[in-house]
């Protein structure tokens, strides 16, 4: 299915097994999803990658950990990219995004992908009042 | 610089007055922004668009309003459509949206779009303990 | 504005003014619209766009020549391309689409938009009975 | 393969089995696709959805049926929806669109993503011929 | 999968059969993937499609041979095209992309994508140093 | 013109400073683009994605400088930043890409969106020869 040949025994490297351990001490659990196992292919793309996910989606900040999900899965379903659509409504629902969160988010993206559309199409110039410098 | 010729009176039109007149009371402000202005050249398409807006966005429900911004937000700037990034970050602003707020906010969709393009490149398979049914 | 540096007179190129010639002809007006002059900064990528374009769009088919516009104004939209979408929609306009049907082309762009997006967003499996092959 | 688990019976629930009933009565066939199928997981998304699309794509207006699909097959393809891509191709077969027809649809939508991204490239200005308002 | 029904036997038409000799010819292989399979279902676009990949990637010319299929992954990739992500990503190969740049190049379309949405996030507006004309 | 108010005088934050003194160092220019501008309303977001550009882009590597720009632009173009397809146009043409490259490059990215849209217009099941794991 994938582009690249994951490697059989991926925690072989030291530098894989670090990651890997500190994806499962962070999100308390031992599942490695199959991201980062593809990841592996370059342990350096895999550290920088895992680095940046920790610190912007696992670590307290402004933003709850539910909206910080609400706003990925949005990201993922407008970029089209099915893998990452999958694994953070997996996790928005792990973190307790209720059916009834799920089908409003939907519809927010819904609506939202029309009315982009609709101001591409009319190419309504933008209120002054909207400009900040 | 739009595809079409906004009307230079719009509310001339019952219609397009009754829109108006709702938009100005559910948001309790004076402004009308350009989108309903352009919109309002079909008068059947800007009653459908705000009725759908007002629904989604300004109906009290399981999603609390600042998240429907950020959500909105986060779609406009994916699917690229300038008008709707300053429209909604503006409403965004408008309902408390802190600068940390939106540094943070562009961090995740900055690496959502990362890890969007990451995974299609490498055509991750789906995880089995993604799927639902 | 432009990434290129148009040239001051494109015409001195006489395959440039071949190409110029040739859309004269075609639409039957004295009007180059800047796509072309920019284009014009390499005369073969201008000549092969051109011969594409006349072949496509303005060579009796099996599609009439408003619904060629509508289709290219759709992918223009979607694509978000604010140049192609005022030409396409200029070009439409002089072959006769009315506003009505302007209105109800964004109705069904505005509807796909969201349908295409809730289907990503439950990753949808394809019915049997679509498939082909 | 789904990010929700459809529900066993969805008819089972009065609102689903409406919208359903309605789609097989307008569409005269007994055949209900997976969209309607997945969305029926909340019922308000159902019946708003399915409200939109008959109101759009089944009701007669200023573009003919097979003018629609084609217009919805592009957005579909933009968008890059495969399931919409799928299910919005076997309607336009249904209603008769030749194998002529479709591999023109297909030249078009090539050749418009071809210049829309030459459009982009080259950041080509809008001629104040196609500025409207 | 796909939707439209493939040929069974696509070189009983002498048109399908001279292209699939030349992808042949040109890239001394006798494997032809299903790109050319399918597009088959229509011998004039097969035949301009070919036509138009063997003059600009097949011919020398002033990028080298990896670097156009450096190109042509980066723009399958963010074109969400999962079939030519797959198709390039082995050309690539073959011609002797290293994993080294493999991880390379995704590292920089991972940063374009991040910094191509805070741009559009910010609507940063354009150096007037970066304006040509 | 832009969503955020830019700060008057953003080298008065010693965090912004030190960016900028390295972006000059790295650079070897007294010219900093918006970009960076404008990131600096928030000094964490500034550094971090000046770190990473640094790190892909300014860091010898096994692409070489030119073809990096080029993939870069690719990705801006496809993804729609009409900022980065400016500055990143411009840093190619700073590294040497000829005019005779930009038009090839342009001519690659066209017959990309092309075939990619052709690929999913049609559903093309990948090759199993493509296929590594």
């Amino acid at each position: 299915m994938s582009t690249i040949t994951p490697l059989p025994n991926p925690e072989a490297d030291p530098r894989v097994k670090a990651v890997f351990d500190d994806i499962r001490a962070t999100r308390q659990t031992d599942f490695i999803n199959n991201m980062w196992r593809y990841l592996a292919f370059d342990p350096a793309l895999l550290e920088q990658t895992w680095a940046e996910v920790k610190r912007v989606m696992a670590t307290p900040s402004s933003l709850d950990s539910l909206t910080k999900e609400l706003v990925y899965i949005t990201a993922s379903i407008v970029n089209g990219c099915s893998y990452c659509v999958h694994s953070h409504t997996a996790a928005a629902t792990a973190k307790g995004m209720t059916r009834e969160q799920h089908a409003e988010l939907l519809s927010i993206i819904g609506l939202a992908a029309k009315t982009n559309q609709l101001a591409t199409a009319l190419q309504v110039p933008v209120d002054p009042a909207f400009e900040r410098g």
